[in-house]
């Protein structure tokens, strides 16, 4: 499960950090979003060994809609985790074998309706690196302009809204939007979108 | 486990997505840093009836530490979930009854040995508003200087640096900083470091 070479140095920075080594993971418990784990680790030096918990889940999309009159596509829906209501952008999970630039298109079509262009991605990012093992990729899609119904799953109740650009920056920054994983797409895109607006101001 | 009371709306905007009605949580399993549940929640038109995955931690601690030099206290660590290292900003779990700043000024004290004034609220997120009850505290503490040694637990080996904040924010942007929740600190500080950059200026 790790990207790294086994002889990696023990450190990015060539400290003393250890790269601890990893056993085989035991399952605690199997859902249908996500398998808990106790995973056995060895540090190199010390020769302790412990048990770390880690979630092992797939990895996630979340989908910046740009349109073609600065907006953004926003989704307001109840959320089971925080028995309430979050305003988000769209996303959802990677289905296996799944490009993820794909999947933001495809979860974007689906919660919304819009479908736009130059869809790429933004970053990838980890949702916790310390118990999580998956990332979440953040891709970006401009010029996109509202061309369907969307295709809602059973559960699923979303309102739909795009306010402006601008406006959902300052909505973020007062809290009313608190999705963690929303407001690291906020912070690659704000660069982007300031170059973009100040070349349309020229 | 809701903020809101009993008859709240139904939806922030008036629109269709119903609240659902939470039920008592049955536990999966129990473990050190959090509980995995099934939550059974009824619709309270369609009638409909199901369990969600809630995985239930403690609330957590992100600190941004602004030194007086202009610069942000950085650590490097290995982290299990993702079996490699994280660059992130000091941070941990909140002890029960424990206030959130100070959670911040202590994770900080004790993990790079820097302390600082006017420690306060930056801002406060979900992890995860689908399955993920629990938020997040970002603290601002401005003014910090290294005053003492670190003192680590047991399995902590960390690497602490403090890069100036403008090469933070271009290796964040660049890919080295991967933590989601260390991405939204940087998100909340960044009109507020660079006001404070423009005044220095004049």
């Amino acid at each position: 499960m790790s990207d790294h070479p086994p002889h990696a140095p023990e450190s990015e920075e060539g400290a003393s950090p250890a790269r601890w080594r990893r056993g085989d993971p035991r399952l605690l418990a199997r859902t249908r979003i996500l398998d808990l784990q106790a995973v056995p680790f060895i540090h190199p030096r010390r020769g302790v060994a412990r048990d770390f918990v880690v979630v092992a889940a797939p990895d996630w999309v979340n989908v910046l809609a740009h349109t073609v009159d600065d907006r953004l596509v926003l989704v307001n829906q109840f959320r089971f985790g925080i028995d309430g209501f979050s305003l988000e952008i769209p996303g959802g999970v990677i289905e296996p074998g799944e490009d993820p630039v794909a999947a933001g298109v495809r979860e974007l079509a689906e919660e919304t309706g819009f479908v736009g262009e130059r869809a790429r991605l933004l970053a990838r990012v980890h949702p916790n690196p310390a118990f999580m093992a998956n990332r979440c990729h953040l891709v970006l899609v401009e010029n996109c302009r509202l061309t369907a119904a969307p295709e809602w799953d059973a559960d699923e109740e979303i309102v739909v809204s795009a306010p402006p650009v601008a406006e959902v920056f300052a909505r973020a920054r007062a809290g009313e939007i608190t999705h963690s994983l929303v407001l690291d797409a906020l912070f690659f895109f704000e660069p982007i979108w300031r170059a973009g607006a100040s070349r349309s101001a020229v």
